[in-house]
């Protein structure tokens, strides 16, 4: 188990990442001083805070060879048409986007892909939105889209919207004939600071999350913070969640600043904003560096998804959000880590605190389970890698009983035949 | 178009392969004399002809940097565990056959996979037989298998069967969750002559062939040429278009060996057989390493893909067999080809002459139309690529017309209302 960064006394294993220096919010002024020991991120200063959109964006570089690409972050960019059209592949253009982002931003896209690019034609679908449609029915639509449209492997497909538009339109062009150029335009902190980077894509199967799928690069990833100003709190709270994974795993300090910034970041102050996504996006995109795959230290990024994604595949997709299912996940790792020795009750207790500064759920599902987690973990396979990856020692059953039992109702203190239900589906338990 | 590399006149695109020496069976007798000019493929020479298998098999190697891997191919090799056994990862392993290919070899392949090696755990599914099941719903049941078999991303995915199987399966591990190790076990001369080298896999979209998918390639692919013995007659001889296609685009040489030696090839000369599938793999090998992504040169080995996709489409897929859709697809387009003067008669008169010598039909089915040709090949985007990666001119309507309309009726010669009708379907055409 992981949350280690955290951890003084475990923080041997995170050798890999180096220490920076990094900005304080407290006094509301922007320090953008950032230590150059990042070998593989390199980033370039943004102006002075001002209201005006940046002509230089801050730059995340993912350094993967040939599938090498930029993270832009700032206000504004979708102001910048160069930024997208700089990236864009061929002449057809299929915008990936959903009811919920489609009003806001769809317009100010497809202006910005075509203005001053006569040559480029734009064609869009509009999916339902919600993880619930994360499948391969939704994806179908979005093949259907692209053939009807008449477009050929010489074209580039554009995510505009939260984790489950980056991921349904990330796989659609890693599979639209073996491959077509790809940008996300991430709407959702969940998706500026985790999502949209590190080319994971992919739907849901009905027995687990994220079960179909491949790693697939995009060109370029444009982040413009501004977007965040129309998300719902529910949907901006829920973000947290990996941005706080990502202190707790791999920069204590950068966790330490969230804690004292947490109030900042809740009430939306953009340069902390900025600057929590663009950490979080360098962390990611370090790991992702070392470790494409996921053949090992990637894994430690799974910190909360496999207890996280028990509970959204057990509640039934979309009705809770993926951040607030990783939100819990994390706490229940956290104990149980705490169980094994691994780390001290310090941490516990300050994973407590900021998920909750964070408007975040710290309990599972009430009618949740042990044996409903169990059993939703059983065909998920992160367990043994979350593990594993993070810390040396194998885990231990009884220490997972012991914190499942913390967290839920065990099954003979429920109505033992039909457990019902978060969403209206039953779970029937033998 | 292409069919030009036994046109003389033609041969100065074809640069990127060396000449070879090869041997010529019209004596019965082998000889394996291979030049080394292929700086790409290097493959082991086989002993002299025997009954027994071979404990060093020929191998040619497909070098793409660290998604490099082998083939095997030989006599008798399903009887050496170990050339299966060295590229297994992980301890599940998953085979993906169907219901015609199960009875015949899935024991054996299992046997091969398990004798020995008790730590590996082998489940098998067994599919439904023919490329109308190369859809989304067959591949759903391949991820419900390996879901419910508690596989993770540490496993062994192993297509046993023809091309339908390979493209399944191995789109299956490429989007397993973020893909996992994969082994081919080609069983038709189709799949052991073309489809199981190179890494393309996929299933079809009802609008077109092959629309989803992408490009990942094996650890390693076993062609046991003892398996040919049992393929009926039909699907034996489709495996050839693939094969003429292969000497027509690339190698001169080879294709007048296949000249002399079709009638030895249709009797299933086992030397003989042996060495065809070998050149055809070495020509893929050294295409694909070149170009494996088919943002070029790749694209000449899609020689009458563009017509047989739109036959097979049309007709509703499995009415006709791949490569009888292929071997007239080749035949309309050296026919336009020869239409605009890229290649003269003679190339023609010897593509129709060996189509007919490898048993396969040289006319598309009597009711498709011209139309119905240009309508299935509006969704696709293939014809330009296919024409301008090959031969550099721009490719002409009117002798695109003029050669649809010599090999098929008009609109105006058939009952114009519903046109019927390969296998039940109707095709409305206002």
């Amino acid at each position: 188990m992981v949350a280690s960064a955290v951890a003084s006394s475990s923080m041997s294993h995170l050798r890999f990442l180096h220490s920076y220096t990094f900005p304080r919010f407290e006094s509301g002024q922007v320090q953008l001083k950032v230590a150059a020991t990042a070998k593989v991120v390199m980033y370039q200063m943004i102006p002075p805070s001002s209201s005006a959109a940046p002509l230089i964006p801050t730059t995340v570089d993912v350094n993967l060879g040939d599938r090498s690409y930029p993270v832009y972050i700032g206000t504004g960019l979708l102001d910048h048409p160069h930024l997208l059209q700089r990236h864009i592949k061929g002449k057809g253009v299929l915008v990936v986007t959903n009811t919920k982002v489609a009003p806001l931003y769809l317009d100010k896209v497809i202006h910005a892909l075509i203005v001053g690019n006569p040559n480029v034609s734009v064609e869009s679908i509009i999916l339902p939105d919600g993880e619930q449609y994360k499948n391969m029915d939704t994806l179908m639509k979005v093949y259907d889209k692209a053939i009807e449209s008449h477009l050929d492997r010489h074209c580039t497909f554009v995510a505009l919207g939260g984790g489950v538009m980056g991921d349904i339109c990330g796989y659609a062009a890693a599979s639209f004939p073996h491959g077509v150029n790809f940008i996300q335009i991430p709407t959702t902190v969940m998706a500026q600071a985790d999502s949209s980077v590190g080319g994971k894509t992919g739907v849901n199967h009905r027995l687990g999350k994220n079960l179909i799928g491949t790693i697939y690069q995009p060109q370029s990833v444009l982040i413009d913070t501004d977007t965040l100003n129309t998300l719902p709190e529910r949907e901006f709270a829920s973000g947290f969640a990996e941005i706080i994974k990502c202190g707790l795993v791999a920069d204590a300090e950068f966790f330490a600043w969230q804690e004292r910034n947490m109030d900042a970041l809740m009430a939306r102050y953009p340069d902390a904003l900025a600057y929590a996504i663009k950490r979080s996006c360098e962390i990611k995109a370090e790991i992702v560096c070392q470790d494409e795959m996921e053949s090992g230290l990637r894994a430690i990024l799974n910190l909360g998804h496999t207890f996280g994604h028990a509970i959204e595949t057990s509640c039934g997709y979309g009705e809770w959000l993926h951040g607030e299912a990783v939100a819990v996940g994390t706490l229940i790792a956290v104990d149980m880590s705490y169980r094994l020795g691994w780390i001290d009750n310090s941490v516990v207790e300050r994973a407590n605190k900021i998920i909750k500064q964070a408007k975040l759920p710290t309990r599972p599902p009430a009618n949740m389970t042990a044996e409903m987690f169990k059993s939703a973990m059983a065909v998920r396979m992160k367990l043994k890698i979350e593990m594993h990856g993070c810390i040396k020692g194998d885990y231990d059953r009884k220490a997972l009983d012991e914190t499942l039992h913390a967290f839920c109702k065990s099954l003979n203190q429920v109505f033992s035949f039909v457990l019902s239900v978060c969403n209206g589906r039953s779970f029937v338990v033998q």
